[in-house]
């Protein structure tokens, strides 16, 4: 009726090279291109700034104040994977510091985003992993309840399933489930094709009312220029 | 009945040497110098640290959700505005990004203040194109509904007129009225005039009871030292 | 029946040697070295990112909007204290800013706990001098109520004594009773002994789920993996 | 600079008719018929539910946890006028209870909008004097500084002037400025003119689709039905 | 790449028999016995006290500020559903009210879960018509952007599948999905099958300390009593 | 080094007499008559509207997501107690429902005050027994963890020791310290004698500006009346 106490090993992950593809392109952009959903609450903020991922979600479901299930997620990662993180219940305490930054490193993970507090903040700046939280804190957390690893999630309002894509920067966090992987990378690499294009010509001063052909329907829909 | 569906053109900017005075000044002091009014809410954030500008406000009334009307505001930007964005709900959504800088500074913004989202955030950091928001989302937006340019605003708590001087800096957000522009510099070079005096006293180890006066009027008040 | 009004002279401070060993630590260690216990809502943050300081408490308690208060509690700073602000109801407002810092820093302060709102933060990060606040507001405040200094407060959810011993980090704020200081101290130093070990293992790919032999109490809570 | 200390005895109250009129329609219709704007953010909520009242704003402007200016406005009260509180900063503390009720009853007012909060709620509900407010708290304010009493203010959002109209209801509170007093009551006339027809085809099992003609919009737009 | 722009007619519901069961049961109760899952967030609340229903989901996912779906989805609404509204930013905009309230339960509908705001209180009181959401606000909407109409949803952070089993009281909303509806209904039951049992032991004042046999576990955990 | 696994049996209680002396008093009175200090957090609210009661405090602390330690203190609980119960960190999860408010009832207790969320609400309106807290919540927490019972805690903002007096109503929750309970009710008691006299001359439309001679001070201060 549930899925806790659930440790799934074998996941379908997006292709590799999709993932790469899509990690040329910022959150907003794929956001877009996949017509404008897939996007986690803007209170998942960046721990350091300037990190830009993407990788493909190893997911974990955790207990308020529990971070058990988060050694039994490490051993699920693979090379290439962000952990994603939900929890049962609203929580900020500080689920993953500097041991389990390294450990995740050591599996390969390339980056966590999780729906509650993190800690170690200046080591996980230095070490340069990559983590979007709800919030930082010190807190610490007990082990004593079963979650579930690889199961969907919902993580800061957006379903997750294990395998989907996650793009990560400091614009917010994206998942792009793995059946669509390619879909929007395709999307995204044609929003961007002339996004140079467009960049010139308004540093150059054209107007977006212009470049957009806008004046006609803001017309149209009665806007009124006065003196 | 309302200011929907209007742009005006025609604004009557403070001058710039007011602009050019009050920019000396950072947002705690001219709000103090004003008899402590005219703070926006301290939820407006600069986007990147160490942004510190003054300018003449365009303002834009936008609908949640809908950005429609930040590219006709952009046609009615002159060199040394400020774009000041309210909204007539609130909402979190990225309503501006690296797109709409480009445009704003072409045509000589020098910032925005949005009561809402942005994006694109290391790009504008990379522009060092100033903007205050009251949050950061990838979040899109749609172009469907007509709001206004330079009316009067209410942006996060505080009236904006269309002219009015808008200083901002890493403490907030703070506007001063066309018509009291040259009043809020004078006011706010007093207050600065002798603050080297006092710093200095401070960092000697004078005591603000003392260089203030304050060991009376704190008796008075019924203080008592015990031990 | 209250403590409005009072400023106590004398107050225990934490003996400095055992202040200098937990300044070695982070406030996430300490705080759970302590049991868990002692830290400060996660909503007090740095102004500035990197400070790392532990002092002994002095403590102000404020009204609503008035820093008069924060002048009293200057005088009682002696060298290695960190002053602790609590205020009588929620409070945005700025009530400190370049002038006390500087004020603070010559009578010795290292640093500045408050339950809300701080300005000047250009200046404050120029002079290194560490806050953590609730907020960051250049809103001005009056001089008009008495409050009291080195009374117990209750700061961000934490009672703090006038003594304690009040440490600091990125991740947070945690306070710890004087009379507790060689303990926690002690604790701390235990509990980082072998980190050093434990991150080596987690490095070189071993798993906390072996290395903290969590496998068989997984099982035994009913941990399924399943294919 | 500004309006602070300051209170002005005449103001242009909307006529009695327009308020009486508009008295008739909730706040949701009023704010729809002067197309969408208006409305107080929805934070503002009753104090005891049922109450709905219109009548002409006389503004008061505090400062954070200082009462002292509702007994200046007290005075300027007539009868058929609701007393609009914005304060300089956020706060929730408890400005206005049952002896300040009982005076403001006596003055003729018939409600009160506060951006801040209210206590004796018990006695508030018993004498069904209607408050709209932020919040509720028992927390006492002090009376040491000047506010002013019939300038624009700007209360939870909204531009508030006086003299304007303000209808509140369980939905909410709206302001009708008073030189659009009468044309937003013949738009909101208008607007419930065909309501009881509209319910009533609802009520019959017409669809929305149906009576607002939306299927060929709809499907422009490119909705697409499965099965 | 997205379920934007589509409306799904055939869906399967849970069965009328368990969903008839599941009503005998509070929300609190059918949490606990799915283990503690499917629980919307606290802060959705129902709109006037008392209401207690369980439904059929017909879900409906719009963009802020927009309900023109809300129209689109009452056409797909069978007797014995509750209508899960979602959007895809958080918005607290009014997107209902008393003419939707009318048209929904004309088609047989049971009650509204929105993760929005509401308005026409008093009516939706009136006519009994059960809503839990997020706000209750007068802010009208828009009707301009296609959303779509039984998908999965994500409804204040649970996944709610079309012909899911809603449960809703006073304290909060939990979704059931279709496929455990049996299973849920008899965990409920037993839950509940000797609850009067334990009230009426408690009532006698037995301590759930010896009731539920907890001294040992407790003293084992290391629980000291002290006089 | 901490108060955790710790359950005091013999506290000292407030006398009955003072606590009696203090249920004739809102929480407003007495948090102004102690100096305006002792109130919790206006987020703490009543579960259902109208009660109001004074008690004597036992205290119990417990973690986040587990309320074990609630069937620890129902044994401590003596007729005329109020349990305070306070989280280590924040939590909205559904600590307490009628299975425990039948044990608490039978215990002797008046009331129930937590920082954290409670369930069964529409059960405990119709038990009547009283309960403030910061949320309502289905959700289930587990029981795991050792927390205390009567040791001090923060509720809410506020430090509550074992035997304080609580006292609570629609305004919010006050503790009064044991050892001030007879002062706290003879200044309450002075407070409210004059308050008819008060409430009669206001009625009859005396000004307060008046009333309590705030016109020179208004004058004194700098108010100035305009036409």
């Amino acid at each position: 009726m549930n899925d806790l106490g659930i440790v799934r090993r074998n996941i379908d992950r997006a292709s590799p090279e999709q993932v790469q593809r899509l990690s040329a392109f910022g959150s907003a952009t794929v956001h877009e291109a996949m017509g404008r959903v897939g996007l986690l609450k803007p209170y998942m903020r960046p721990v350091w700034p300037g990190a830009h991922v993407a990788g493909t979600a190893v997911t974990v479901l955790l207990h308020p104040g529990d971070n058990w299930m988060m050694h039994v997620v490490a051993e699920q990662i693979r090379p290439g994977d962000i952990v994603v993180a939900a929890i049962t219940a609203e929580c900020t305490d500080g689920y993953f510091g500097d041991l389990l930054a390294t450990s995740f490193l050591a599996r390969g993970a390339v980056g966590l985003v999780i729906d509650a507090g993190v800690r170690d903040v200046r080591d996980l700046t230095a070490m340069r992993f990559p983590v979007w939280s709800k919030a930082i804190s010190a807190k610490g957390t007990i082990k004593a309840t079963l979650g579930s690893v690889n199961v969907p999630v919902v993580c800061a309002g957006a379903v997750v399933n294990p395998g989907d894509v996650i793009v990560a920067d400091d614009d917010g966090v994206v998942v792009v489930p793995a059946r669509f992987a390619r879909e929007a990378a395709d999307a995204s690499a044609r929003r961007e094709a002339n996004e140079a294009d467009k960049r010139a010509k308004l540093a150059a001063g054209v107007l977006g009312l212009d470049m957009y052909d806008m004046r006609e329907p803001l017309a149209k829909a009665g806007l009124k220029y006065i003196d």
